[in-house]
């Protein structure tokens, strides 16, 4: 279903009868995946590849650019179940990268043209221009990378 | 699909086009989200939460007032493919939440009013009244937590 | 939607309105769930499970008898958004299962009757007849298991 969406030009959508899309605005030539849910007031920019099964509640943000592999699931509730006016935000600015089946947890920014690996946990900021990875995600390269934070998941 | 559910008074299932819900039980006031499956012999209590993407598979039962996050999967089978007869049952007790995208291996007991993290890996019981987080999933405040249980992960 | 799908004799689809599969092979008497995606070129061998909300794209060669547990996801893009000719394979030998949840990364062979627990993340080959668990998946029993590679995860 794709109910209240404002979409842009050229945005495919691979399989509209399996998704679920509701009150959100999806940029120009974005290119959305099978069984993919976006919620209430998320706002994703041009040019984003959201891949299958990618869960896209209430308050993200998703800037021009980026690419939201499959199966990635954010987050907005830190303390589940709790009210509404303590959710977190999360942003991923733009041209940064999640790996399949990342979890983003409420509050994080993705920094700008950074990439995240498969099967991370997001826990806290990633800096902008670094490549992070592992559970909770480290940088491993890039700015602001530090001996101690290399981990085995990496190697 | 919704074939042959037992479903209470004021269930609300978001996209009934999109669940593959069978041969089980729904309480009073559930909320179901898109992408879910609940499968033959899973018993829900009154007034549950379940997230989208969520997978409940035979062997699960899950009391009042609990809270399944979106993308959380529920298994039955210790070493698949295995006889059923083999299969473990997992139980969440009364008002007992799981954060996004948390796993939990058969034969596990979610205790009452407990909380687990997102992207955890429930392999052994929460105690009641608890808070666990982290892969596997370790108490890290509340009954029974001690020192030593403490993990990066949560900080 | 079942689209330009090469399907062996006695295959069950438990929901075909509920997956998407679409130019690719799946050999005789294989049973996929429900949310299941399959893509192109993608070759399934015979008597297959396949868990519901699996995803299975571009660059996966499953053989007989193997496992796939619900939300297995598999990867091709090592360096995500990348060019389609650094993607990499994978390959599930006769024979091995993938407990749920699994994530394997692009590059890996799932060794003959090898079996990985739930939640794992699987970033190198898995040798045959082994048990192997975490995040990164290690050997923890089988062939060629040392004991550097136990690890709390699986006790």
């Amino acid at each position: 279903m794709i109910e209240n969406v404002k979409l842009g030009k050229g945005v495919k959508i691979w399989r509209p009868d399996l998704v679920n899309l509701y009150d959100c605005v999806i940029g120009d030539e974005c290119n959305i995946g099978a069984f993919v849910e976006i919620g209430k007031g998320v706002v994703v920019g041009k040019r984003v590849r959201i891949g299958a099964h990618a869960f896209i509640p209430t308050g993200v943000t998703i800037e021009d650019d980026c690419f939201v592999g499959p199966r990635v699931t954010f987050t907005n509730d830190k303390y589940p179940p709790g009210p509404r006016e303590d959710w977190g935000y999360i942003i991923m600015r733009k041209g940064s990268s999640l790996g399949a089946a990342c979890v983003v947890l409420p509050g994080v920014v993705i920094g700008e043209c950074s990439l995240v690996g498969a099967g991370s946990i997001i826990t806290r900021d990633i800096p902008p221009y670094s490549i992070a990875v592992g559970i909770p995600a480290r940088v491993v390269s890039g700015v602001g990378v530090k001996k101690e934070d290399s981990n085995d998941y990496a190697s």
